[in-house]
């Protein structure tokens, strides 16, 4: 009877194991640990790995389904090195191995509909920071627009054509450790029904 | 042996069951899963939900960590009509159980920095949509500013002070199961390194 203890206990806890490592970090745990991380190892992210990241920017909500975005993924060092050189706050870049341009496309934002493209925009990125968090990567959001000396640098950089508007960059690679979440919960901003 | 094997067999399914709904959804699964969601059931959402919604919307990342935020929840039918009235596209706030309207707050939005708080609380509210998708809840957004009228009409009605811009509402219930989500995947909309 022993030895049938110790056997049920084996098996199980080697299928608790699996069934635990078979599954990616829940939502709510992703969200919560999701971190600015802007300190790398030197190890590569892979294009399967960044195809998965820019899928879930792809997922997010849009006003009017319009759309109105496109992503440049960037994996050559040159060209992140360069960023780093020109943009104020770039400097991980220079120790990133990806980056993932998120751009705003004006062919699809007409004058009749407000301007929700950078709400549109800002919701994938939102997507690709968690999804890069979820999948054992780091990642930080480098503000572009609306600075324009920054949107026209990128622009230049990347060759971007007229009517492509770089939102940010979102910097990427295997987080080195250093880097923690922040809890910037604050019930003092939170109202109930109306403002009194 | 063959009762041991049926115990062994038993007990670990237990164990795999447990591990399994013992956790939320994965990341990769609520972000493609996520969906506009404009038809719930009567079932009431608790105070208790809507602040986990609201503690993942705080755990977005803002420029500067500026967090130039507000979030009004609201839960009183009464408003939740007189907001679905008065919105082109609020219908659905007549039906659901609550909402979020995500707020800039603009003392914290300061001239000497580009204006990211559009971009910040678009970030809380996608955190938000996909909290309400993981913790088995339906939400949709409806944009409000850019919008002048729109947001003049949200700002008399929860009574906002005048640095507080309302971004959009979140409108909240149990899903009743009509929405689907889309699948937006688009390779055409990835460039690789450089434009062409």
């Amino acid at each position: 009877m022993n030895k049938l203890f110790v056997i049920v206990l084996f098996v199980s806890f080697g299928i608790f194991a699996f069934a635990q490592s078979d599954t990616l970090p829940d939502i709510l745990t992703v969200i919560h640990s999701r971190k600015s991380v802007r300190n790398y190892t030197e190890e590569l992210v892979s294009r399967t790995q960044l195809k998965v990241l820019v899928k879930a920017g792809m997922a997010a909500p849009t006003a009017m389904n319009k759309q109105p975005w496109f992503f440049v993924v960037i994996d050559d060092k040159e060209i992140l090195s360069t960023l780093a050189n020109k943009m104020m706050f770039g400097n991980m870049l220079n120790y990133a191995s990806a980056a993932i341009v998120v751009c705003g496309d004006m062919r699809n934002v007409t004058d009749a509909l407000p301007k929700f493209w950078v709400q549109d925009c800002s919701a994938a990125t939102q997507n690709i920071l968690l999804a890069a968090e979820g999948t054992g990567l780091g990642a930080v959001w480098i503000g572009v627009y609306p600075n324009k000396v920054a949107v026209k640098k990128v622009r230049k950089l990347l060759n971007l054509p007229k009517y492509i508007v770089p939102l940010n960059i979102i910097s990427i690679g295997y987080p080195d450790g250093t880097d923690k979440p922040k809890d910037k919960w604050n019930e003092n901003k939170v109202i109930w029904n109306k403002w009194e």
